[in-house]
């Protein structure tokens, strides 16, 4: 398949649909995002990278980056991550209080805010110490991406911290139900930390790799985490990436991805490549509105899914 | 792969799991069937079929019929049908009015009750009488299975329909939201009859491998619905597929598919078989216990999988 | 002191009220029903009357009427009426399932619709016919109103039916629970007739009469309901006469009374009065914006209150 | 009426009562509070006091606390008061998030937990420091008590706040909304202060006399709060007093009272007379079991009652 030809195909048709929906306002660095921008990027098994539009501009990566903090963790706790986690859908607003207060302070996902605060607890309690833990996670997301560039933007996590009440109440609230391990406002620095981390569509495409081949990286040919593992994270992908539209990607895009919002999207399709877009303006669920269609474009393009 | 030696081990390993769980009690019809029963049934694209235990043995399929139902609305209505009924996983149990009541009478989806009861008073307004309705929809899972003989089990349904309060309360309650058109008594019962359809693991296997093939049945070269739909209907299964637990479903089996409280699964695998499993004891979840460990076992040992 | 100068002024100091709020307009024979009249009547121990404005045009004084049917069933079945229904403000809206559903079934209290349609139920239990049932309702109200011509608007009662989808789901939703013993259909119907009552503020001021003296009417000396009874009918009324607005009005106003989307108003003074007031715009909660106000300024002119 | 006498009955009576409950026991300082022990005060306005039981010894008053502040706040903020808190029953448990969420951050009433923090929010920004607002409630305390020896324990403060965290969830969750404005950690240290006020029933009854005759002391003659704001001091308490049993103790006591998870309820006969009693076993709501018994026992043996 063509697939620089489809990417500049869906880079035409995707151009009116740039200036609509409206970038993140809740902190001043990511408000101050213009709208109009766009890039995609694709990764094949054998290393080669397609990509159109602003592919080497780096954006913040946000809520895609609790997949490498739910591989991290799936990989150190195996089932009993399901302690402190669920993997069901949760049918509410991703900040939500209200379902982890009825179901005891036991998040409902990993992809929901309470979900990747409780990761990056867990995660910190394994490595004994925030900044050892934010070390690895920045070290884990180097390897898989083989880039020793990549970093995080202190300014949005430190912003994100001076707006963080909601994500303050919902570890207090975990806490008061004995499901939170270490202090409150260092963990959740430390998971500011991590979805402030930065990378452009050509960087993040490249990082998912080696969920779309089970785990092992076709390209260094490591393996990351086993095939079982890889898979379910990517049923998690495909049933709560989305926050509260996952049903919806999955009925017009049908792959597993994950978004973030900063309008960074990240997608894989099994077997075959994995993909990332980036489009800041977001829709009413809090996904990129142009990157949503982009990958629908693209499957309908591609006849790629995984129905 | 030699699929019977596979069915014939799931059979072996099954046998602890047979009586754990609960049969349906909601009603006498459903409460009297022995638990320890169990059969399995996959049909190939070339009309091959293994089986092991009773798979000759028919049982009520009760929501595996809104597979059905969701194919025929789908192909009638179209987008228009998202007006109607959402394509979301719930978070909340399958006959929960409170999400119904914030969401202004819209169904979360086609696969919980108040879905599947919007859908068949969307067929209703469509064929313009509850008869007709039934008997499209008797007729379409015929043809698909290539079996004349299917029926329903009125004494199962006029049974559903004396402990029927709880989905004539959801069918009020859309009515009150302008969400319904036809009379509630003859549409609920219209619904209840199709969920009294009964088949045997290789009838109902049979009856869904055009889902496998994009919409296309692979024998009768017929196709009953477009490929891009096909694809759809598969998504929502996979994301909604069984009620609060299609997150753990998608996890641990990794299939679309859609339970029914008699017991049932049919599962697909896109491109390559569909599945049918029966074991009537049901988890906490109200899907059955053993059909589910069963259809884990069996994606483990193929390692078929669509992520 | 001077009532009828008392009621004068608030008469004037009203009119610039009268034209806020909505009238409710769910069904035409409420809808048509303009807005900018007002009535206020006092009924005194010794039978004495003050009335100001249209103070002998009758209205239907739907859930005022509840307070009726929660005296009889209260007085027939005692504590074992708290079985069916309680006695606490819901914190919700007057019809809503939500709450119903988080408790089994069973009604926060006598006055938000679920509640009252429950009471209703008992008492066609108790009776063993609708007709018998609303014969007594209605002979009850002609006796602690000493006026046999009370009666009901049979065109709202239908009106009510035809919109009373809603109100049937409750039924429905109680029914599923167990919580409901006659047939649905006329159980509501013999709700939305009691409902239907009409009245005008003197009748509906001196029904009130026996619940400001302790269950017995100080003119006919008659004793409807025993004192502990009828202290504990007024508590509910100060609790939750007034949906989810009860707590603002027993703080502004602070007295024990009933409202109904009618726009009417039943007030107890105990041991001194009662009142009735009439508008029929409505403010957000459903209460009569006018009549809240009339009977604020009422107690603040007065210095009667219960606290 | 022989005071002394119906004390002395209720105290009887009320034995085989003080064994059942649960003495709250999320912290130790209130855990080992043994649970046989009883207390009933009654202060009339002219100074006499009756009592029985352990009337000198003094417990936690905690939620009783409320009551102070939100005379405090009210008298300062007035009107302005109700931006930032409600005067609804809640319907909801006294510690519930879910509400706070739905109704964007601002707390049902002044005497759930949320309400009650953000009350102590105001007030010290008003008094612009949270150690001169805890002053300013201690001296509140003594004066209305005319006692200056009353003081809190810095243990059961301290003890809370390590157990705190769904408090401080609930004070981020509204800080997320907008209302709160000071230092989250020292405003609900501030609030666990003043739940720690120890009282005995003499000293606690007391208190609140002014409450009983329109915000006016009828010993010292000094008036605390007009009478207007008293009134409505009163309502919050008959409509939310005891969470989410307030409907409940209405209907029974019929007095308005507020309890603590302490065992003590303060309540007050409007005219007649204050009251507090003190039991430290809890009934599911968390409201002294014999406590409230004996309030209904006593207003069924005085006829006292505000219906």
């Amino acid at each position: 398949m063509d697939y620089q030809k489809i990417l500049d195909e869906i880079y035409d048709e995707i151009q009116p649909e740039l200036k609509r929906g409206k970038v993140a306002d809740y902190i001043p660095a990511l408000a101050e995002v213009e709208k109009g921008q766009f890039a995609m990027s694709l990764t094949l098994e054998d290393g080669s990278v397609y990509s159109v539009g602003e592919s080497k501009k780096r954006f913040s990566i946000q809520s895609i980056s609790k997949v490498y903090t739910f591989v991290l963790a799936l990989d150190i706790y195996s089932k009993k991550l399901y302690r402190r986690v669920g993997i069901e859908p949760s049918g509410n607003p991703f900040n939500s209080l209200v379902q982890l207060e009825y179901e005891n302070g036991i998040p409902r996902n990993p992809f929901i805010n309470a979900g990747a605060i409780a990761i990056t607890d867990a995660l910190i309690s394994h490595y004994e110490d925030e900044y050892k833990t934010l070390e690895v996670i920045m070290n884990f997301i180097r390897e898989i991406s083989n880039n020793k560039e990549l970093s995080f933007d202190q300014r949005v996590a430190h912003s994100e911290m001076e707006h963080g009440d909601r994500n303050l109440a919902l570890a207090r609230l975990m806490k008061s139900f004995g499901n939170f391990e270490n202090d409150v406002q260092g963990t959740v620095m430390t998971y500011f930390k991590h979805c402030a981390i930065t990378m452009n569509t050509e960087e993040l495409s490249r990082s998912m790799l080696f969920l779309a081949f089970g785990g092992k990286d076709p390209i260094s040919k490591r393996e990351f985490i086993d095939r079982s593992k890889a898979k379910r994270i990517n049923a998690v992908m495909l049933t709560c990436g989305h926050y509260d539209a996952s049903g919806e990607f999955a009925f017009f895009v049908g792959l597993p991805a994950k978004s973030g919002v900063g309008g960074g999207i990240a997608a894989i399709v099994p077997g075959e490549m994995s993909i990332a877009v980036w489009s800041p303006a977001l829709n009413k669920y809090g996904n990129s509105h142009a990157g949503t269609l982009a990958l629908e474009k693209f499957t309908t393009k591609t006849g790629l899914s995984i129905f």
